[in-house]
């Protein structure tokens, strides 16, 4: 069964317990409840993570090297500037996934560059929780027979 | 039953038929069969139309308008420069998606920056020909149950 | 009778068919009738045109060379980035003035700069469908007794 | 009867006095007066004033705070770096409309930008003396039935 | 009794232990001590961290959500690339203050800028220990009759 | 008994008497008044002085030299570009503290950065009018015992 | 026999019909002839072709793909910022050349850069008509004899 | 009998009152007093003014229109940003040159260029007063026989 | 005995168990048992020390304050961002090394800058695990009798 | 007989010599032989020259004045620096050819800008040695029958 | 009797001998003349020297060192980009004022920087071949009682 | 046995000769003489040279191909502009490394960067005249077992 590394950056086990007029009411745990089910529907395992330490979700990446089968992250603001992030994806060399929660193309300037990007195999923002589910079945697809392209 | 307009733009044409070494024997007409396919099955017609013209694109997009329930958009290069284009999409405020078959944010320097992704709803980029069917299913989340964010 | 081309760029055949409580309920064909009454009690007479394709505007400003006495345009967000627009301008070398609607210099920072100003006469913006009816105005003073300076 | 404040900046004394062969004969006085007639046509009075002083320009807009109708001001080269300028603009809140003799987006680079014209209701550049006359029409127009948009 | 959270990050431990020539003998404890005594009798409680670590700062500002009424905090070189402390200062939405001991305009280029202050209510920046002491005045008149304002 | 310029520079004469609802009611005599107790309760005398002059303004910091112990200046939008006012400031070499009602580095990209904080003592911004009474404290803290470090 | 294609961009269709004191009397159809001559005097057939619009010139470039063996090309003013040209030459990867009448290098700066010429084999600029007969030339190079070096 | 116009911008009324060990104990005045002894020497008058007001500079330049020979300048401050100056030394068309007391290409960054000296014959900077009377043979040298070239 | 802190940064515990085509087999284990023989041959101590975290990394460096003589430090991907980390190394004024495995100057732009370096007596950059011995080195150069130049 | 010299610049004594893998195996030698042949075919004599140094490349185009008909010049990595070459070129006046073995627009970005083109005929890039012919048949046509334009 | 070295860098040398109608029939070996005769009369040798090679002038600025009181110079266009001459007027450490013939700050924007003239004590540009004679005198008086300033 | 070309570029043979007090009182033949010792002592031949010629360093860097086994070069301020000499040390494809005297990291912005270092194995700051002895460590590690990494 293939296991999933979902990893939440600085700032996301905020989501839900404040201004609920903008963020909604789902909670980080909600989110990550809501996916564990979708994982398991799809015959996949799932473990979630939220630190807002870079240095946390590094070891955290370097541990998935060798027991993970891919990696769906959220770097929250450490995406505009945490070149060391950038390392530690393209150190362990297992299939990553950017996921935003906004659309951040379309939020202030500093949101609109990624700097972890490129070490992913794609990127998708702007669907709220579900841009996670996405990921998940952007990440079966990959594994899957070689019909995609880059 | 709802209606999606699937457009891409300048060059997306060749798929397939070059260099299949790089980018695999899917042709567009593949890609669209095979999304086709898939939005049938979650009980969704789409309308595919392809064009390295800026002019008909914008045309295609005002057409839309009050005729289609969303809009699913590779613009190609176009991406990185037609604030005609982007205006297009903002005038008639459908629900759009942004797809990029490669992830441009591991590419040249001037794929980074996409002006049309600030009028969509999110951008969805380095998945292959899955990112279209990724699309479809955050437009349909998108116009079921408020349940997600921004 | 002086005749004067009246060209409109990308996206703004969708005036007032959308949105009117931001962009009021006159659509262009409003503009160009009232234009015309305009032009007519001046002793000019106005061909309109739009087009959503650069390479048809550029294709009209040619047409017009020896054929009309000035060119109003609004080449919408083409006045961003299209030097091939600006180069037919320059080629034709008839009078021409650049219109926006809107206060271009109060919106994004990508529409503070024309690249097609600096091959016209001037440039009006920001006064909404007026701005072509003063347009009119400074052409005429323009093929006047010569008492006016740049 | 409605009155406008019409401000000319730096230099402008200078206009028809000096180089008739470049800037013509017409001197700002003529400008004034010619404008002041074909305000008095329109049921308009305006004030003219001019100054090379930024302090002075800003009190005078001041002192049109609850006494003028709108503004309109040919800054001079303040245009290019006087946010005190803009903030007196913005202070005031009159209609204010920015009008440049000459078409600065064709001249020397530092002249393509101005930091006054966000806080005006629009821009007139390039019809010398016109300019004027046509910005004193876009507040007639601004003041009338609200049929105009930005 | 209002509660003051007083943040201080990387480095500000090492105040007073070192280089007393030029940063005088006042360690971080004696300013602590200072303000906590300027606090009581302002009739105010503070309760002072410091932390060399980003993550840990933006633990202790969740922590203060619902709890403390008010920020002080000196985010030392996190100042100048730490957006993750600017989306956690933004998400518990206390009022907060940025504080620097030095005149950061005074000094390297790439202090002048601060990506947190723009989340704060104020900066307040030159003036040694006493700039903490001036914080708190400022959260106090904040909390105050809504007399002042930004 | 030490005495202190209060500056304040384009602009800020216009507080309180338009737009109440943004600005409140407070004018730039309320202000001086309010300051002025506040001055007299800690045994300092104030001179307040506003102009929209920077000419003027430079004048009256170049007649505190050797007459006055300290500056508190707002410079209004001058902050931005007026290195004449900076080497006015650098002349005197009386102690300056630069204040801004609002919080300039959440406001417009051209507010964030001051030519004249970078030779002042320090720069306060974004507490209203309290400002002006945090700096006059700091000034205070400034000239007695030196316990405090830049 | 070997066939090229010579695609002339916007505004190339009117050389010599205007302007003949800066232009020449030379029109494209007499560029055309006279290329023509020099093509079947080296025993090469072309096809020329011109148009304004982005769109069809990127349609005849994929139309050449298996038919055509090279192609010369002067894209006018979207040598500057059409990317979707640019992704349109590499789509099909003949070799291609990029001519300009005149010294772009010595024009406004705007004209300096090309995002075309980095798919082309090389560049030839400044030479008039002329450079047609050169790129031809340098086609036949690189087709013959692999004694050339990049 | 030539006459010149020595014009002082901002600040440089303070010279010789303060930091006499920086700049010396010679004012304005005894720099003014031995440039006229010079002048006086050489058979020429000068006129001496100074101002701290940018609209005051700007006026006397306008007033020596037709009744001096030539402008000796040291903007101060001014010369890094007041294009209205710059306007005015362009608009009365006097020979004038640019004095600088110190070498402002080995200061701040924000010193090394000048907006002014492009309208003016020439720029000297670095030599203390005596960069005036330099000026002053390099005016007595532009009158003279033509022999130089620029 | 002098000894000196040998600190590596974020992601370079992974040297050697990964990608061993690349980076080679010798692990940081090995680098660093290799660079403590060679600091023994040269009668010095070293303390090893890897962390993935800025705060630790950050609070060893203050640890060494007063205890060690000096720091060879590779940053890892901080080098590039980490201001915080800049500091620290400034605070304690030890000689510190920075010492880079590959020549980050040949590699991407944003490796090409170092904002720690400043504070830094050298860089060593692109030799591999050879780098931290050349530092060694040049730490007892800098300690023993002072012949060396900056 | 018209003569033309033709200059190469640093490192371009090296081609062949090495890397014949990469540059051919045709040496500056070789490639000066085929030119002087093809260049006697035409009635045309040449002069060839290589220099690294600066200095000494000024030399030979100062010798040049006066004396041959034309240049053709491949700086070299001086193209993108140079701008005593620049003036060189300028100062004598003569027709000059810029060219370049590899096509510098699709190389490192640093060589996408020249500084010498500017003042050349124009510029041919990416045809290796037979470039050079190519820019004797540019010279000839340039001294023939005036039927070419810039 | 004091000695000045006078360099004149690249191109110089074709002074007078092109062009006469721009540059004048002055030749450098005039200018030198006249300057020596110049010297003579203020008790003065100087020593003249011209090179188109960077190498070179360094070479002489290095003998300069130990047997000249001072430099002037006239780096030609390696005032742009030689911060080798700039370290070598650094190194010798003579008094150095920097000349220009033209006033570069009116010419092309790459002429406006000098990389030069921070390591100078002054610069002289605008004034022709009269710029030297200018330099000579700024050289005497920086020699003579020290009463002016930088 | 190997040799090494050691080379040293402007300015460097001014060491030791001038401003002993900053520089030490260790000339380049010291330098020099010390390198020739430490390279024995390993086994190793140095040959070393100095110029302050651009080319002449190319030219010896070209006849160390196939004669020499790796350079040490120190390009003094050609390190910032000379893309020549990187060129020339691409060309021989030698193993070089850059060597700086002092940390060029440390000192003004136009030294932090390098436009050759990105083609040698590495670069080595800060240490003075250790430096080179490091780099010949640098070099023989190179040589030997490959057992190191970039």
């Amino acid at each position: 069964m293939r296991t999933v590394l979902v990893l939440n950056g600085p700032n996301l086990n905020m989501l839900g317990t404040r201004e609920p007029g903008i963020y909604g009411s789902t909670s980080l745990a909600d989110i990550e409840a809501g996916l564990s089910d979708a994982a398991a529907a799809r015959g996949i395992a799932i473990e979630c993570f939220q630190s807002n330490h870079e240095g946390v979700l590094i070891d955290s990446i370097h541990a998935a090297f060798g027991r993970k089968d891919g990696i769906i992250i959220n770097p929250g603001a450490l995406t505009h500037y945490s070149y060391a992030l950038r390392d530690a994806l393209a150190a362990v060399g297992l299939p990553a996934i950017e996921v935003h929660l906004s659309n951040i193309h379309a939020r202030e300037a500093f949101r609109h560059s990624s700097v972890t990007a490129a070490v992913c195999k794609g990127q998708i923002a702007g669907f709220g929780p579900h841009g996670y589910e996405l990921a998940l079945d952007a990440l079966i697809r990959y594994w899957g027979p070689k019909e995609e392209r880059t």
